[in-house]
């Protein structure tokens, strides 16, 4: 299958379960319409599902369950929610300070400071609930190992910690480790829990999630690198928010290091390491090489 | 015993679980030193621990789980790490703008916005770490229906969406059933899922949960007229954090609708509710009991 048209048809996919689950929870309804309307405004804002797809895909890769599974899209749908409040709350005036995102106005211009830093910690709560909640018929053994791999992930050795890490550091010089380990924390450690989680759902072996963690630290590697190259290379317009805003904010970045030419060399060794990775799996574990590959030719 | 000295040995016990639980996590060490700072400044910034307090007197009442309890440990100090977030949010500028919470800078005076509401950020998925984590010994079913149970009364439908409502109906005029749900979702959710909470990791059965949700609804309520009636007849020194600030805020309270006099007669039924709703249950939910008439005799 073409990996455009999986990757739409997993996405679409995923955005009816979130639909779904909103629905179900009821949370449209009464007092609270005004928050709602606030995630939702953000959870669909048009995300490429990255997170949710490469968890899906993950546990493809393993191989024992199917290519949509119903059990799996409560845990694919809690990881979009966390990714999400995630930028909401790094746009925020105090953080990155950002008026745009994905070619839209960001939350807190939408809903004020209040209503998105509400919105953000709505859809992080909203996270756990759909892990630990009816949605998922997977053994609770399983679903208790996926929600402490997750909240380990997003928290503050991870997501968090690397958020404040990168924040701290604007305007700074560092060795190119710091880097590394803001990367790993902010972004990387997010892709991999979502890899680890869909094999965990799988039950995948040790050797295969050895595998997906070796798949997952390269792909996370190669999607900051595009990141930063986009950054530094597109037009605005291109990027639905403000292009050149890290050399601006004086963020260290990987073309900062080692140039744009130099940086896309690494990027092609990150998703080739990546594919290397994968060696033990078979023809199941084919989108995930597609997703590998894909990062590198994104356009936004 | 006496409830004061109860209180204190079980305060002691939480502190001293939360402190070892950080230090496990490894949270001290290396890079992420500044953020893990921010956090423990608000988790040990002298909270009554009412929420952790609540849960372990449940499981106790119900009689199946010692008074101190490691495996219900975690559970209680995740409550507070959530209890603790929604503080350091609900204090930024952009909601209640405070400066002072018990008596010391809030959050954001020390450690910057971003600072704040990433500690928030930090100790919320925290809580979902240790809810899920090896540090209780409780069956995976009973564990995921606890989070289950927290998620839901922390997020978008308890005291998330409770703390917009609450600040997005300030200087506005509502009727009273609007305050009682703005008070339900902000604070009794989650007071009523630390006692829940509690009785599920005992084995409640369906009569004893029916139970202590009764004496949950009418605790939250007590605890919510009480704090209300200390904003707006206690001074500045005595509360710890500006007196008065509710009615300069324009907000709704019980005092406002009913006077002082009337206020506390409210407190004192309710907490009249909450012991009648216990009448089923012997000895061992007599801390529950104290617990309830003790809310409406404290002082800062």
């Amino acid at each position: 299958m073409e990996i455009k048209t999986y990757l739409n048809n997993q996405r679409l996919a995923v955005e009816g379960a979130l639909e779904g689950y909103m629905l179900a929870a009821g949370v449209e309804n009464g007092l609270f319409a005004a928050h709602v309307e606030a995630m939702r405004y953000s959870l669909f804002a048009g995300g490429k599902r990255i997170r949710p797809i490469l968890c899906l895909a993950a546990a493809e890769a393993v191989g024992t369950r199917p290519e949509l599974d119903a059990d799996l899209l409560p845990i694919a749908c809690a990881l979009e929610c966390i990714h999400t409040y995630s930028l909401i709350h790094d746009d925020l005036p105090a953080m990155d300070n950002d008026d745009m995102r994905r070619g839209k106005p960001t939350n807190h211009k939408l809903y004020g400071e209040a209503g998105a830093i509400l919105a953000g910690d709505g859809l992080l709560t909203w996270a756990f609930d759909l892990l630990s909640g009816e949605e998922s018929g997977l053994p609770p053994e399983k679903r208790l190992a996926i929600i402490h791999l997750i909240a380990r992930a997003a928290g503050s050795l991870g997501m968090v910690g690397g958020q404040l890490l990168d924040i701290s550091n604007e305007h700074k010089e560092f060795p190119f480790e710091t880097l590394r380990a803001i990367h790993r924390s902010k972004t990387g450690a997010l892709i991999m829990a979502s890899i680890l989680a869909g094999g965990v759902a799988a039950g995948a072996d040790q050797g295969q999630k050895e595998a997906l963690r070796c798949y997952g630290e390269q792909v996370g590697l190669a999607f900051q690198i595009v990141d930063d190259l986009l950054n530094a290379t597109s037009t605005t317009a291109q990027l639905g928010k403000a292009a050149g805003s890290d050399a601006c904010r004086g963020k260290a970045t990987y073309p900062a290091y080692f140039g744009i030419e130099a940086t896309r060399q690494k990027a092609e060794a990150a998703v080739e390491e990546a594919e290397s990775a994968l060696i033990s799996f078979d023809a199941k574990a084919d989108p995930l090489r597609a997703i590998a590959r894909y990062i590198i030719t994104r356009s936004h």
